[in-house]
């Protein structure tokens, strides 16, 4: 699907952006000399500059402070208020979250469309950091995640309540990119076929032994406990999460077939023939994958498969601030080069690294739709402003993957001497995935 | 196919490593408590110490300078004279090789499984390096593939003549790792198969614009230009292999379809829909990939897919210098990392990667068969050592590949924003691979 076609269905479906925009619209504020006026300028040209000057028309109140392209984009930011413009153009990159947030901040017309300007100006301009960013990166030779910091770092994002997430997810509550053989499927499709193809791609074998390390809500491990006859050890901080897991291993039946562990990745020691992590590595930090490195050598059997789903990126910038702070504390996206850091010396090899970035558009898509679709009962649960913060990171990241700043990795490998290994990806995709 | 069996077919098949051993052996060396006997075990103690230490059974002319392991190995290192175990111990890697070309080394038994063993024991010694390799690693910063220095070290392998790589190549003469979609297809089918799947994998459209950098023979492009009606400009600088393709071209009736450049990498300028290359990298040099990178990026269009095949291994190694002196000048197999790093950069996105590296193992298992069935015709056209010489390097490399010293990375890329990519794998799987 062309990039337009993508952008369309997702404009068309997903229900962000309809608002209609005024009709009338001040003059546009660069004939305004007054001292005012210039100062105002100024400050939204710093806020716009800091993310590569995205054309965006942009209000203070009902006054245009940019020349008027709502033809080109049908869509405004308006700002409320000269504090919150301030503040924009003091630390543009984190207070447009927190401005949108608070509703200090709106965005008329395509939401989606004004982020995604946004990102695509901020990738040409690569990466450019303002002053204030760069001072605050010094924060970033604090480790956040040591086992305390990650504990904290987990229960903020994923204990919520699983209620909530109900909401949106799919009915097995998978958190993470979703694989669409075909993509009108449904995202509960997507998730199963996601889910098998990982299987097929660490081609587990009955009775053979599985290591998950960051579990979610346990799909994946039960999965492979009922669909491939394997023994699963599963690994997760989160309380909420890990509770949830065991209860639906019970009813089941096959808990002494899955272990859910309330345990750190760094705890992990069992021997075996398969290590696989879904959505875990952008929560370790890049200091640590040495360490994470260590673990799945120590682990991993000499005929042993492994498999790594992460989002990445295609430099090593650091995430946007905003999401770093209210969404996911102490989460990075690596590159695929510092991913492949984390086998390379450990004496594995990568086997077959697969892009799914588009596929991740795709699931965002579907949460953000049925994140729309749900947002009275979210508003009732929580507040406006935690719907409008959620509102922003979600369309947010649905929009990073369509344009390409995030990118989705799944990594096989072994050790580098183990010959039992697939002949041929072609067996993957004999079959649909579709069970 | 498992480690073993996979090796006893190679065994089996290629005609090495028949010899019959004889039946008398001196008892072991270890008893030999002379001055003499002494130092000679001080130095194959040195000589092995490099290579990790492999259980080899080694003799001096007819006395045992090891335990005798031939119960173990059914083989035997013989060793013609003192002058040689001096060099051998003093320059192990670069001496084993200069001495087995010259037959004051000889292997009773099984040359691979010697090879085997060795290549083992120094993956698990972790490439351990001795005094005299770590002084002559000063020349790394000497830069061998400059235009010139390329043009020599390409002329030094490839211009052996074309009758040469025709006694033991497919008959299109396609001098890299071939794709077998089933374990037993033939050499010639193989080779078809990779062909058509990189042309599937890049996504190759009527009527589009291809860039293939070190084109060897041709086959690939003309393969491109025939099957996927593209337009290709092929470079290369070895002169009879671009001869060769030329003809081929004319031969077919497609030369305009597909021109064959006696050019460099770094000369190309032609914006492309698809970048290719097969076995090239290997010749570039690491200190080279940025600018690689650069000349990838100036080439492929936005929607532009490009694929690098080569071979590569997990950790920086040198090559062994025998290799790199006699066999490939200037070449070095880069880790995935470092191959990441050419693109990463450049704003380059990984797609796709593929790890064929039991399909290199398999593809040198047929050279070796065919070589060893042309043994007489090489003597003939070279000389005896040329025969030994080419017999290490190809029966090392097979070795190398099977033992996992050595890997073979397919690599998809596109512009990072470049949404028209394909939106599964499953697609290359539909139908056969062989046309």
């Amino acid at each position: 699907m062309s990039q337009s076609l993508l952008e369309q269905t997702i404009m068309g479906e997903v229900g962000v952006g309809t608002e209609a925009i005024p009709e009338s619209i001040e003059p546009a504020a660069k004939s305004d000399r007054s001292w005012r006026g210039r100062l105002e300028q100024f400050m939204i040209g710093k806020a716009l500059e800091a993310v590569g000057n995205p054309p965006l028309a942009v209000q203070l109140g009902d006054r245009m402070l940019t020349a008027d392209n709502t033809k080109m984009m049908s869509s405004r930011v308006i700002i409320r208020d000269i504090r919150t413009l301030i503040k924009l153009a003091l630390d543009p990159l984190f207070q447009f979250g927190e401005a949108y947030t608070e509703g200090r901040i709106e965005v008329k017309g395509d939401l989606a469309g004004v982020l995604s300007m946004i990102l695509q100006a901020q990738s040409r301009s690569g990466g450019r950091r303002s002053l204030i960013e760069r001072c605050a990166s010094i924060g970033n030779y604090l480790d956040r995640n040591t086992l305390v910091g990650s504990r904290n770092n987990i229960h903020y994002h994923y204990d919520l309540g699983n209620d909530f997430y109900r909401l949106w997810l799919d009915d097995q509550l998978v958190y993470t990119c979703a694989y669409f053989p075909q993509r009108t499927d449904t995202l509960e499709l997507a998730q199963q076929a996601k889910m098998e193809l990982i299987c097929r791609k660490l081609w587990l074998q009955p009775g053979e032994t599985v290591v998950e390390a960051g579990c979610g809500w346990g799909a994946l491990a039960l999965y492979m406990a009922k669909n491939y006859g394997v023994r699963v050890h599963a690994f997760n901080i989160s309380h909420e999460q890990i509770e949830y897991a065991r209860q639906r291993a019970r009813a089941e039946g096959i808990e002494d077939q899955v272990s859910f562990m309330e345990e750190d990745w760094r705890e992990i020691h069992r021997p075996c023939d398969a290590f696989v992590s879904v959505g875990m590595l952008e929560h370790v930090g890049a200091v640590h994958y040495a360490r994470l490195g260590e673990v799945i050598r120590r682990c991993l059997k000499a005929k042993g498969r492994g498999l790594i789903h992460t989002i990445g990126q295609t430099h090593p910038y650091k995430l946007n601030p905003w999401i770093e702070r209210r969404i996911f504390p102490g989460a990075y996206p690596p590159t695929l080069g510092q991913i492949v850091g984390i086998f390379e010396p450990n004496d594995l090899a990568v086997l077959d690294v697969e892009n799914l970035r588009l596929h991740y558009a795709m699931t965002l898509r579907h949460w953000v739709n049925r994140f729309e679709g749900s947002v009275d009962e979210v508003s009732k649960k929580f507040d406006e402003a935690f719907v409008r913060m959620w509102r922003l990171y979600l369309v947010g990241s649905m929009m990073a993957f369509e344009c390409g700043s995030l990118h989705l990795f799944q990594v096989l490998f072994s050790q580098d001497t183990n010959n039992e290994i697939r002949w041929t990806r072609g067996e993957i995709y004999q079959t649909p995935l579709e069970r």
